[in-house]
């Protein structure tokens, strides 16, 4: 099934994720390890920066994005979907978020048993100052690829999302990396 | 600098990771989100499948898919950059996978402080039987797409690689989702 000769080496200071599949493998397969390769790059590099510039997280980031869209807050349910991963993951990041000041949660008058998780000026605040940095990171690590290359990528990516077979299963719980 | 009636609305339920971008956003910045969900979209899936029908996770396999590539097993460091997450993840994965019989840990005779990490004879096994569910999942997954887009997709993520601007900083450690 493999040929072990285009295999990259044991070793090899470029081997990566998507190293052990060979040239032979199938295309779909090669794609995703390239894909989560991709993935894995920026993210390591995120969350390097995150942390040495403002000692915080991509979770930490990724959930603010989110409430920064809403003013009057998001429910758990709702921030859980949008982030693809479980509440239990929301609700730890949450109660870091909460105990920085950062974020608070808000009592839903029309429903006793849920709460809206809402940014407080502090937390816009910093969340503003870190966007202005992400969206710089961003313009840097891209900017090998031309504003063409980018936007192809782009569509087809969304091909990918609109072809609906990689739709998350409704009992797929995801952990998240901090 | 957000034009907020194009975000998706809170409550939306396709409302995803890349959602809280408005189009109005650089390109580069909702390239970076869509990039990141198609990932966790197929990860998610993945992760469903695996503990369904493998009782088993992606990093699991991950790892021991870089062992089959080298039957004389791997040492820590070269799978840690390989599967581009710390140290101290690869032993916590190493050791959940030796516990079940599925990897050994060798000693290398001329290097009494490192030793190799190889898959067993029913490592090598599981690892048979997995591979071929995950090449499947793959095709089902993918299939949404042509192979010529597929082929595009991967020259593209490719030059973003080789672009050299994500390139992982050497200072920084990944967890990893179980």
């Amino acid at each position: 099934m493999k040929d072990s000769n285009s295999i990259t080496p044991v070793g090899d200071p470029h081997a990566d994720r998507e190293s052990w599949a060979s040239p032979s493998e199938a295309l779909d397969l090669r794609l995703w390890l390239r894909l989560n390769t991709c993935t894995t790059m920026v993210e390591n590099r995120i969350r390097s920066l995150m942390r040495a510039q403002f000692d915080s997280t991509l979770p930490r980031f990724d959930l603010m994005a989110q409430l920064a869209t809403s003013p009057r807050g998001i429910k758990m349910s709702d921030l859980s979907r949008r982030m693809m991963v479980t509440n239990g993951n929301i609700t730890g990041i949450t109660d870091q978020l909460e105990k920085d000041g950062l974020v608070e949660r808000v009592k839903v008058a029309t429903d006793r048993r849920s709460s809206l998780i809402r940014l407080t000026a502090k937390g816009r605040q910093a969340f503003r100052r870190m966007s202005v940095a992400y969206r710089d990171w961003m313009k840097e690590m891209f900017e090998g690829l031309t504003p063409e290359r980018q936007h192809l990528l782009y569509e087809l990516l969304g091909e990918l999302k609109r072809s609906g077979l990689v739709e998350p299963l409704p009992d797929t719980p995801a952990s998240i990396r901090h």
